[in-house]
């Protein structure tokens, strides 16, 4: 790099984004001929050319007749583990389903799964996804960590725990990883990574005790982490609770004293009123993945009662074995054919309110503020969508296109943290190819070795 | 073309398609390094390359490592007019969402419909939709005609009738239309095209009078053409029909005579166990449109029993400015969503299944058994799909990934009635460019002088 480009670097963003449409989220209405500009890996101004010019930057890029938004968020997934099973078990009994899943995760090992999280990853890439909120099995964290140097997308890793049914092997595991997790923590943070925190990750109310709950909830405010789990996800979870506590699960985790504003309950399909209300009154966030719930027929997010009673709520994929998309576009699509149109009220779930749903409100759920709005001082995740194409034309209205017609393959640009890590479907930096066959390559094996 | 071109194609096929994983459909198996031929617009084998070597064609394209499957065949839609609504009403009351469409619909002229449907016609092309059952607008019908010839699909154009309602404007054109019918089906048989069928479609049970659906059969079952129609698609029309005639639309079709199995009934979400037993001793037929019926919120096809009863039922996306997307990947995976594992018998509805009903059942739905399927004799319509794509990865099953992980975009090549209408996303002889931007133009001036 030559001088004259540090003394710009110095004086200019690193990045304006020109001619666009922009979409702030937040509610703030679309910008038509709007820049944003980026310097470092923050935003540092977003508005519209007539006001004020956009500043000369380092690089510009013109994305005339496209949209710049934030990049969407995925509140709950699980890639790794998860992604070697995709496909795998569509028409089977639960009873094989859960006996091939043991076979295949006997034989998991590091390379495989550093090569499933590095699909995982670039197919959240190529489908605008900056920022997901992971729940994963402990012993795919070293690998994922990995890929995420490789795929530096932004990302909350949660360390799963269990200690219950199919789950009770893994319990040994369980409570020494929390015992160590304090150092975890400590040497993460001494690496200086902000884009990716550590969290943990109780996998659910049939498969953890009371005992690790309440553990989970000293070690989360011991060092100040996130929490992530599934909750109130199906009515068999219901009956197990009910039968062993005498209660619902959202009000047995209630009186073990673990629901705070820094735990993200995945799913949710299975609220009571009272529920609701100690959900809003503790300030619980909640995942919603309408995809996921509706292919395992889990049941319904009661999503207009969450958002009334004011609970933080955003959108996720969960994992590919579950609903075989890591792809924010089919659960906001989805999203607004389950839930609008049920009460008649046209205000309720805008096309626009389902766009913050895939971003700011999924930031917020995951406790990840710093992301899902175009806002000067938040991270620099921004997607350039292309709408100029035949599946959502003629195009009266940017959010409606968005949400009803546009499509992964129409995300052109993807940065992250300041980076860009795609440009005109280009990945930067990355051999999609050589992941794809290594990842295939990888999962074929492991099927051949276990079944 | 010389000589000795012109007698290979005596001699040998056209196009010989080989190295695929071949899905017959039909319930036949898949067939791994399979080859597909076609001699001109039809279909002259399909085998093993193990078995049998393929013959040496005029034109070979290697397949390898993807998928080769009849085209998708769309049950219901209406391109054309509805392309020029997608997305224009979405969050607004149905008075409002009237009252602009037919401020827009009262300034079509047939220079904008004629974009509006080569750009529909595109959508589907580039989805692998070979085949499509249109109702549309009467007034569209000479545009729509124009625009086949430049994106040749297959399809049955149903013209539309109606006389009650907010349809009541049409009533003289209907039934002047329904007497010259005759002339223009047999001036269309003179032309010669087998590719384009014309059909009769009176609207729905709450748009059309008694006499106009009698009217209707005599004319279909004096010129020997099929019907396409709408019926019990919402409580809405279940009310107006108790209200005016004291039974339930299906009843009251049949009270005229009127079902028979050359009719097409779309939706159909509001069936009690008397309207099934009818539709299934009548032969009628069902359009199954998921993604619309969801979005509108009109109820849901009663799957399994429709599919017990032995009814013919098949795939549709309706049109854009209902569900906004010309898709039939979107409609598989939806159906998949909320249709299977409601009943716990992993056999119903299997991946396979949701792929026949969105090729060959749905070919059957719409009466032209001549596609949907790879046989010898059927006609060619062949699509050439790509699994080796991160968001499929890793494919352990072909249907599993086929139906919820691929997207239309992997879709490479097209093949319609012989003619290679797209090879790896480029279409042939279409200028998709030139078609975006005239739509485009179009329809945001339609909007313009309208609104």
């Amino acid at each position: 790099m030559s001088d004259t480009t540090v003394q710009a670097r110095a004086a200019f963003p690193d990045i304006a984004i020109v001619n666009a449409t922009v979409l702030p989220m937040g509610g703030a209405p679309a910008i038509e001929g709007g820049f944003v500009t980026i310097s470092g890996n923050t935003i540092s101004a977003v508005g519209r050319a007539a006001d004020l010019d956009a500043p000369p930057a380092v690089r510009t890029i013109d994305a005339a007749g496209r949209v710049v938004m934030p990049g969407f968020v995925n509140a709950h997934t699980h890639i790794g583990s998860n992604m070697l099973l995709r496909g795998l078990l569509e028409d089977v009994q639960l009873f094989e389903w859960l006996q091939t899943m043991w076979k295949m995760k006997r034989n998991f090992d590091s390379e495989t799964l550093y090569w499933a999280s590095l699909a995982g990853l670039v197919e959240m890439l190529k489908a605008g996804i900056t920022t997901f909120n992971e729940h994963f099995d402990a012993y795919a964290v070293t690998p994922q960590i990995e890929a995420l140097k490789k795929v530096p997308l932004r990302a909350t890793l949660g360390y799963g725990f269990a200690d219950r049914g199919v789950y009770a092997s893994i319990t040994d595991w369980s409570w020494k990883a929390l015992d160590t997790f304090g150092d975890r923590v400590a040497a993460h943070h001494r690496s200086g990574n902000d884009r990716v925190h550590l969290g943990l990750s109780p996998h659910a109310p049939y498969s953890c005790g009371a005992e690790l709950f309440t553990r989970v909830r000293e070690v989360a405010d011991a060092f100040g982490v996130v929490i992530h789990t599934h909750l109130a996800e199906a009515p068999q979870e219901q009956a197990y609770v009910a039968e062993q506590y005498g209660t619902t699960p959202v009000k047995w985790l209630h009186s073990l004293g673990f629901l705070k504003s820094d735990v993200t309950a995945a799913h949710c399909t299975q609220l009571d009123d009272d529920d609701i209300r100690i959900l809003a009154e503790t300030g619980t966030r909640i995942a919603h993945c309408p995809c996921c719930n509706a292919k395992l027929n889990s049941g319904t997010l009661r999503l207009r009662c969450v958002c009334e009673a004011g609970i933080s709520v955003g959108l996720g994929t969960d994992g590919p074995a579950s609903h075989n998309s890591l792809d924010m576009f089919q659960e906001m699509k989805f999203a607004g054919m389950i839930h609008k149109d049920k009460t008649g009220d046209v205000e309720f779930l805008k096309t626009g309110e389902l766009l913050e749903l895939a971003t700011r409100r999924a930031a917020e759920a995951m406790n990840r503020r710093e992301t899902g709005e175009l806002v000067p001082g938040r991270k620099a995740d921004v997607i350039i969508v292309d709408l100029d194409t035949i599946h959502a034309a003629p195009v009266y209205d940017v959010s409606a296109a968005l949400v009803y017609s546009a499509k992964a393959e129409d995300v052109r640009t993807v940065i992250v943290d300041g980076q860009v890590l795609m440009e005109e479907r280009t990945l930067t930096g990355i051999d999609e190819a050589e992941i794809r066959a290594r990842f295939r390559e990888a999962a074929l094996a492991l099927r051949d070795r276990s079944l």
